[in-house]
């Protein structure tokens, strides 16, 4: 009897056992690909199609209950859609128009909450076993270990082995929350991350250990739900690599949903009891609270890779290094995505992916595009594109600035957004632009405008004069474009 | 004593009487100015900040009551609120995830919906105010008529009249509601669409008599609310200047909400009674209705200017013609917006208003941009840029299409839009963007992201490279070059 080995229809040449078979113990059956990718994340996955339309045969691993990696299962996608729900049921763009009591449900539960998000995850796990299956990539259910360099056992669970040969193996395996030692996590008052889905009521207060990314994004969805929310984070700042005016813009924003930054701060202590924790920190500070979410990074998925088989070796927070078409220091074996490290975003994992597919298949690659936006999905959201003011300043470019509030757009004012802001940062020699930082309704896809602009040599004359749909958020550009030139104007009349 | 003529502070020099008042009869007071614009709307409001930002001595004429214009007023802020509203209240963007039934309120009054519009409007006028002040351009009360080329009396209900001398004048009185004489309008059963917002309740069924842009926005608005909606158009098609598949889409999706569509059909008499009226198409039929709303297109409101004082006339429609500097057969004299007629869109009217003042303070004027986007907020809202496909198949240009469908976007999921399409139009040789079509949540936002790569000199390649932030709908446009430059790459391979 033939097991089921995969779940989506596989090339007849697939399933042919190789010429010769490597059966010892566990080992069930053995197949070849030309290109093997370990995970299902969006960099494993946009790797496998790339490889696939290159005409090779491509197989993904991944563990059953993870297709589509954190990104679909515990991170970006959870954590969007629970932001959505949060955005939609506290009616929290609402309250500009209906008063700042405004919510549409009154007692929010995590079902609420987390309803839409079981939605949107499984049909996104039926987008991408469809998109496999278009391509005709297998999608191997299991945890993949290297046995050689070429060469990957699959372990599904069950009491057999899958052995896969494969030319060129992408690892994407990505990565998991870092869990300090010394702290007791239970899943219920201690959690990471991961343990958010899982709560089973909206705490009343919250201590948040890390002010990253991931960390504020939660903080501000639970201080919207009206958690009392407590963020500790042990540097002077936090999101150092955005603009300052719009990390401050946030701090006011979040104080004002009643938010706590205690900064310079480290926790030394978390103490359980029945009702929540009390965190203690070095400073002597106690705080208490209903749930304590630790931030604290987040550690690669290799420690089960057995690595060195392949000749390979993860960093202390096991992480893998490559070179820039994303190589290891094996040839033929690449790693892309979270498990590299910096930057760990999703649009950057696929076209990490992309990349590494189109070396690995002996395809011409173009390099990975340099205006990379950021995306941060705080309550309101930030993105950006570009350079930021102090990086700027540090390099001695001279800048305009152009400014423009959503309170003075028609349509800021149709969706109740009255902090909202969009700033442009240009060049007053060559007019380019060379940086757009947005905070606000929509930032994360607005700031596609900027980025299409200095991606193709445009500079802020178009802006000035394109006209933009009325009325639209878009139009800030517009708004600040003028802004900056009549500045770069004004220092022309001047000097003159 | 000195009556307060003006609104917002006057520059000390526009409040000296001239050297040699006119003082006859009704006229009050007299003043100078380097350019008068007549009409506060979009096309008005951005001639006059360029002029003042020119450093020339500016006023504006408006009633009252009209600050803004009919965009703000009656028109485009009204209804786009009124749509925004809509959508929030029905909860028509939350129906794929919480069903089909669901609903934020379940019985919406033009209360509900109309706070929000008086909010958005009485704002949207403050900062008009406050620009024109920043700019030290004051607001004369009152309607302007010709009485030479270079002098207009205002007239502002009161017994006396103010003359204004201004050595350039823009008019920019836009339109009203076009109103067939055969037609009885009483402003509850039979209105235009300046009637929508004194609605005292809302109807269970409509008639809307023409399906052009303003006709089919709030056929859908009502349709959303549930309101039974009958479409009659006298032409075979709508929107023709669209796309045909996004319009076909439309018509898809507005007989899913209930709303029969009568196109060939002329209406030969509408009958009024107690609850409502029947329209008599000629063809025989007969409909049933509480409201009947004409959309039957809008007239420039020319009609009180006595423009041939000023050595000009206006067509059958009221509309005056211009140059391609915006100036009418008198040098002096430009008009802008809606009083010009086509395109009509609020946009538009601005970059004529801007490019009139230019040339009439004799400043370089760049050509108005080819690439403007047309918005229509119609459920689910259109926008594009550029070419149709039937333009370039009839032009002989050949394209390529790549396609990306919402509901296999991650964001596409999270905001629960599963019919949203995004559709580019390549061309095959030299991989420039000729057009880009959306239909769907953001529609008139998402444009300006191709128009800006089409603005730019970029091509396809731009978009298939470009990283964007996930999960967003901007993502689309990376999903649908992908498809299109596989396409062009099929046709290279098999005519290699």
């Amino acid at each position: 009897m033939v097991r089921r080995l995969l779940d989506a229809p596989v090339p007849r040449a697939a399933l042919k056992p190789c010429a010769t078979p490597v059966i010892l113990g566990r080992i069930a059956y053995v197949s070849d690909f030309d290109v093997l990718v370990m995970g299902s994340g969006p960099g494993g996955q946009r790797a496998a199609i790339a490889a696939a339309k290159l005409g090779r045969k491509v197989a993904v691993v991944e563990r059953r209950d993870m297709i589509g990696g954190v990104c679909i299962n515990t991170g970006t996608i959870p954590s969007k859609t629970l932001r959505e729900a949060v955005m939609y049921l506290t009616g929290m763009n609402q309250r500009e128009m209906y008063g700042s009591a405004y919510r549409v449900k009154e007692d929010i539960t995590p079902e609420d909450l987390t309803q839409r998000t079981r939605h949107v995850m499984s049909r996104q796990i039926d987008v991408i076993r469809s998109q496999l299956s278009r391509n005709h990539i297998p999608l191997l259910p299991g945890i993949g270990r290297f046995a050689d360099p070429h060469t990957v056992h699959i372990d599904d669970g069950s009491d057999q082995e899958r052995v896969v040969h494969a030319k060129k193996i992408i690892i994407a395996t990505g990565t998991k929350p870092a869990r300090p030692s010394s702290v007791e996590f239970d899943e219920r008052t201690i959690i990471d991350s991961d343990g958010i889905l899982q709560l089973q009521e909206l705490p009343q207060s919250m201590v948040v250990v890390g002010a990253g990314v991931i960390g504020i994004e939660y903080a501000s969805m639970f201080a919207a739900l009206g958690t009392k929310v407590t963020v500790i984070e042990r540097r002077n700042e936090m999101l150092e690599f955005c603009d300052r005016e719009v990390v401050e813009a946030l701090k006011y924003q979040l104080r004002d949903l009643a938010v706590t930054f205690r900064f310079g701060e480290s926790v030394s202590a978390v103490e359980k009891y029945e009702r929540g924790a009390v965190t203690i920190l070095e400073s002597g500070k106690k705080i208490p609270a209903e749930t304590v979410l630790y931030s604290a990074g987040r550690q690669g998925l290799t420690d089960r890779l057995d690595l060195e088989k392949a000749g390979l070796t993860a960093d202390n927070r096991g992480r893998i290094k490559v070179d820039e078409n994303f190589c290891t220091e094996v040839d033929h074996i690449y790693a892309v995505g979270d498990v590299i490290g910096f930057p760990a975003l999703a649009a950057t994992s696929m076209e990490q992916g992309r990349i590494a597919a189109h070396h690995a298949c002996g395809e011409p690659v173009h390099d990975i595009s340099k205006l990379q936006p950021i995306g941060i999905y705080t309550i309101p959201e930030i993105s950006f594109v570009g350079k930021t003011e102090d990086e700027l300043t540090q390099e001695k470019t001279p800048f305009e600035v152009g400014i423009s509030r959503y309170r003075e757009l028609a349509r800021g004012q149709i969706v109740g957004d009255s902090y909202g802001v969009l700033k442009i940062l240009v060049n007053p020699e060559d007019r380019k632009v060379l940086g757009v930082h947005i905070f606000g309704t929509q930032a994360t896809e607005l700031v596609h405008i900027g980025q299409a602009v200095m991606g193709c040599g445009g500079t802020v004359d178009y802006l000035v004069d394109a006209v933009f749909n009325y009325p639209t958020l878009a139009e800030a550009y517009k708004v600040a474009a003028l802004d900056a030139t009549n500045k770069i104007r004004q220092l022309a009349v001047l000097s003159d």
